[in-house]
């Protein structure tokens, strides 16, 4: 019931280029996959290059827009979900998302989404976080927390984790 | 940019037959045309039969669900959108849907969402409603909205609607 | 436990003269009884002059307001709620009173506030309401839906419905 | 234009002792300087003690409760806002305070508000932060983060951070 929709979060015009990469990268894996890709959907940044690695795989691509319109929107959407809700839409980005992945050297908003990712119990898998990020979240999430080194990496903990719900 | 998203709005448990007959049809009408469906996702009513009615033609369904999890929707949903957001989630359905067709007698919840897409200046399309309904929400929307008497009348407009933005 | 906050809903920019005298009385009406006054917030329309109007008397007001500062905001607000919500808040507005008016000709988010409110199984009183609105809502609401002709006898109503949930 | 509120957000269900004592103190301290205070409104852990301590001092509390109703809301709220919003609300909670203190160790919940807080730009000050919190947060948020060791030095810091913009 549903396909298996795989959330990633990270900074929008702040991203670093390495997240930027490694945020392409990990759409790309996510797609092949066949797992349905979901970022907070703006053209910009980590939300924009996942998304448009998962297009180049051929993927299916959710984008949970801020905005009234999809004005802004990063141009490999399939699905610009149009909220309204500002910085409130982090929480529908993490409820809807089976897993999420925290790419990069987290900002506010990204922070807020692992934080709410925890509060929901979701698993959240921090990719090329920074010492103080990984010990925060350490401390906040306990197991629900993994970290990954690089986007494979990252998938080959999503894959575990879904493929350990769907066994039981 | 996007594939084109047509909202189906309508009661859930209190729906009647002939809504929820009708609500098939419009779904698999919708997706037989290309287009995206997209419900309040609950497995009840308008929501369900739209969705089932949609994926019984190879469709692409999504559901913008008010609770914290997924359960209670629709098995026929590819994407539930899980929003938590209770009744405000009836804004994300209307502004993310290029066009909204309300199916059937409309419950409360319906009216809000009639009500929301009128004040975001979407193209509503009342199918089915009752003559209360018809002359309120003429007076309150003009010419945003339109009244259908069938399923297929509901679509040709949609069609009309869609093709006059894409030939702007 | 709380105080008796009682909503006051209405059109912002196109709000009728006479339907803006008839907000600024029924907010007077709310303060003198001292029931805390909600609206929408925006210095505009019914909302403002119904925050005008509790002020001049004296009482205490809220307004939820829709975008992500309080820019835009009645002066006579006392606790503006920012909730960068757009109209979503709307269904915050209804939850949060204990009994809504509707003061005017209902604009689309008005409809939409009062649709809410039933949904929400709160009473509504329609103040001033055009026909088809009268029509409409009797036909949705039931006896949840009250009608008034003065802001004096909409208070009266209000009053029999605070009352006599206190006396259950 | 709009009284002055002030945010104090912590854990609820797993406050520790010393916390729910210091958010008792923080109330007391908020309602003694005239401010408004806000939390996330329910009958537990810190927001609960936050909003008994300023009751007990005279002041006016305001709650932004995530659920449909106010059941579960503390007692000692003059204004329950009723939300639906479930954790999106935390969105709310902040952008309606104009300084938000994060009281005692951060639970999940807690740790979006700060996060969200700084999103938003507004004033954070952490009382009895954990040592992680206190690095992630200075390291996310710069200048916008003070640290405060006692309830009294909290409401120092928000004591200098309005009046300085008062006095701009």
């Amino acid at each position: 019931m549903g396909k298996t929709i795989i959330g990633v979060m990270g900074q929008g015009g702040g991203a670093r280029e390495e997240d930027v990469r490694a945020a392409f990268e990990l759409g790309t894996l996510i797609a092949q996959e066949g797992w349905v890709l979901l970022t907070g959907g703006r053209a910009a940044g980590v939300m924009d290059a996942a998304s448009r690695g998962a297009k180049s795989a051929g993927g299916l691509t959710v984008g949970i827009l801020p905005g009234e319109t999809a004005a802004g929107a990063s141009e490999a959407l399939d699905i610009p979900i149009v909220t309204a809700l500002g910085e409130a839409r982090n929480n529908v980005n993490v409820l809807t998302s089976r897993v999420v992945v925290a790419c990069g050297a987290a900002g506010a908003g990204t922070a807020s989404e692992i934080a709410l990712a925890l509060k929901a119990r979701k698993p959240v898998i921090l990719l090329g976080a920074t010492d103080e990020a990984r010990a925060f979240f350490a401390s906040l999430g306990g197991e629900r927390v993994s970290f990954a080194g690089t986007p494979r990496e990252a998938v080959e903990i999503v894959k575990r984790l879904v493929d350990g719900e769907a066994s039981r």
